[in-house]
């Protein structure tokens, strides 16, 4: 079936029914933000990093969202011991490798996670897809410098080799599945200019992936809810602040006909 | 003499008078939520967790606020030693059990603390107040899906057992200590929309616990501050996102007026 | 030649032109607003605390800002080790002391970072200054009990000292270097209601060494830029919240006429 605008709708009405809890292993400058977007949306957030606990969590949880945003040691430990857990018991894995390309730590470790399990959704932009496989990309912190297109051929590499939906966020949005590719353009200038958006649109995949009949359909409706609660922010919004505060009632406020009248979805292949 | 409006009121202009400092070992989630409502309100917080220093800033604090929503080792072992402190030195201990129930390492935590010193008020929502009690209560994150009425027996059984106030929050807060009980009613529907508003519950439970002449007294003046706040705030709301914007403005302009218009409390016994 | 309205915002424009990546070791209660303070100048905000990556990135970044708000001992560790690597690299370091004197950890890990390698920018508040010369001073929680006045010649010692630019944060701000000294006085009395508007102003002090002439004329623009900021949100603000999200929209939306119409600067010496 094709993936339109009523199917997204139909996900995310079954959000809010379901409250699905979302286990988040995330960074520490978008917590609130993610936590409040998942409320937001409909979903309940659980933020749990202790290795005491991750286990436990997952269990309980209908998916496991891991972002390295501002790892250490014992947080990339607790990382790994969810992502196992999500593996045994099925559940989805969402990872965002934030800032892979900018340090090599943080590509090393994107790599050891891809390697415990491979996600069942991975969401970076373009320069942090492309470093995952290549190390010849420059990375500037944790924004992007690569284009969508050029980080296209390492998306399609990574989805083969891991089975998994990539999407690359950015103005446009691509989400990737072997050989299939729909690309998104909802969205808002101001969006690079509020902190933690791409982690929202992370945390999305989340919440998507709990109730959605397939990840990719989940990446697909994720990205499209949260460009098109974008556009709705702007209307009102007279700067970044402004912007993020409309944008997580809009999250709130969504209705059938914001997807009808505004999603610009194409299917590419 | 009877908790009512007006002996509300003089907690919360103490409050503005007496800036008190109220050291906070608390989740990252909420951090910056819980240090702008304690400002809003008219206190000073500080956010401190390093063995290192804990004890110190206890001496210097008026109260010390603990909640587990992102425990791991390092920060329960200070909160343990935030905790003795407190108890050497007199200081009201507020405990918020984030997510009891959830895991066996947040209950077992949560009984952990209890024994190392009883708090002064113990709040939580009513699944986290049973788990405490019983570990046979399923907990969803830390959402509640145990009524109110269900977690009483528990509140009764540890107030008593640890000589303390406890809080459960919820659509109705209750508020326990021996044979006392008091219902607020104040509050609004997309309180538990926002993520939280029950952690900055606790930490003006620790504000007003600094000025108040009783525990009790303290915690119901902050809990109907809270839902009073949380009223005017809805008055303006388009979601989640402005109510919380709302709410924090409505701490900061308080009026009398607005307890004895709203004031919603039943002393049951 | 002289600091005024119009180079200042000459540095407001670098910013937006450069974009600089700004590399921040800061608590966890300001991360968000922090970086959503960087974004809205035009700067580009990174965080990462990790020993494993923290030398790494220094590298590509244009300033590090340390702040010990929230500290403990892998963070203080991260903290020198980025110290010294900016050092090395002939990178502007700018330091926020928070809660210096409130603990003796606070204060000793100031000076072991001071020892590390002299700040290029060092901002507190007044009792904060005066706490990493003195330990005579009262300091509560994290905010200031001593006047500017008499933080100054702690601070005219400080600058001496680790030849760098102090800056005392207050009503007033004081910018001192060398024999050097401005006094800016813009601002609104709402924010200091507003957690994290010194650490902010810290940030902002990197985002401009990482374009201006010298380290001097960065912490004066920085001061001035928030300030100016501040009586802009002040005019739409209904409270604290209100306040803190008009402040960053105001940050976004700066243009000369701004600064030339608001800016109360006087150069002392």
């Amino acid at each position: 079936m094709t993936i339109d605008a009523h199917r997204i709708w139909l996900d995310v009405e079954k959000i809010r029914q379901e409250s699905p809890l979302i286990h988040n292993i995330t960074n520490y400058v978008v917590m609130n933000l993610t936590a409040n977007a998942l409320l937001s949306i409909g979903a309940s957030p659980v933020m749990a990093h202790a290795e005491e606990e991750v286990a436990d969590m997952v269990k309980i949880a209908s998916a496991l969202v891991i972002n390295i945003g501002t790892l250490s040691e014992k947080w990339v430990n607790a990382m790994q011991r969810a992502i196992r857990q999500a593996k045994a018991l099925d559940k989805p894995i969402i990872l965002d490798p934030v800032g892979a390309g900018a340090t090599p730590y943080r590509t090393e470790t994107t790599r050891h996670l891809l390697e415990e399990a491979p996600p069942t959704i991975l969401r970076g932009n373009a320069s942090e897809i492309r470093a995952i496989v290549t190390i010849d990309t420059k990375t500037k912190g944790v924004d992007s410098i690569t284009t969508p297109e050029a980080a296209l051929e390492a998306a399609r590499y990574l989805s083969q080799q891991y089975d998994c939906v990539v999407c690359i966020s950015g103005k446009t949005d691509w989400v990737v599945q072997g050989n299939q590719l729909i690309k998104i353009s909802n969205g808002h200038p101001l969006m690079p200019r509020v902190t933690g958006l791409g982690c929202t649109a992370t945390a999305l995949c989340g919440a998507f992936s709990a109730v959605s009949e397939s990840a990719f359909q989940a990446t697909v409706g994720a990205m499209a809810t949260l460009g098109i609660a974008g556009e709705l922010a702007a209307q009102n919004a007279n700067g970044p602040a402004s912007f993020q505060m409309h944008l997580l009632d809009a999250l709130y406020n969504l209705k059938e006909t914001d997807f009808t009248e505004r999603l610009k979805l194409e299917i590419v292949s």
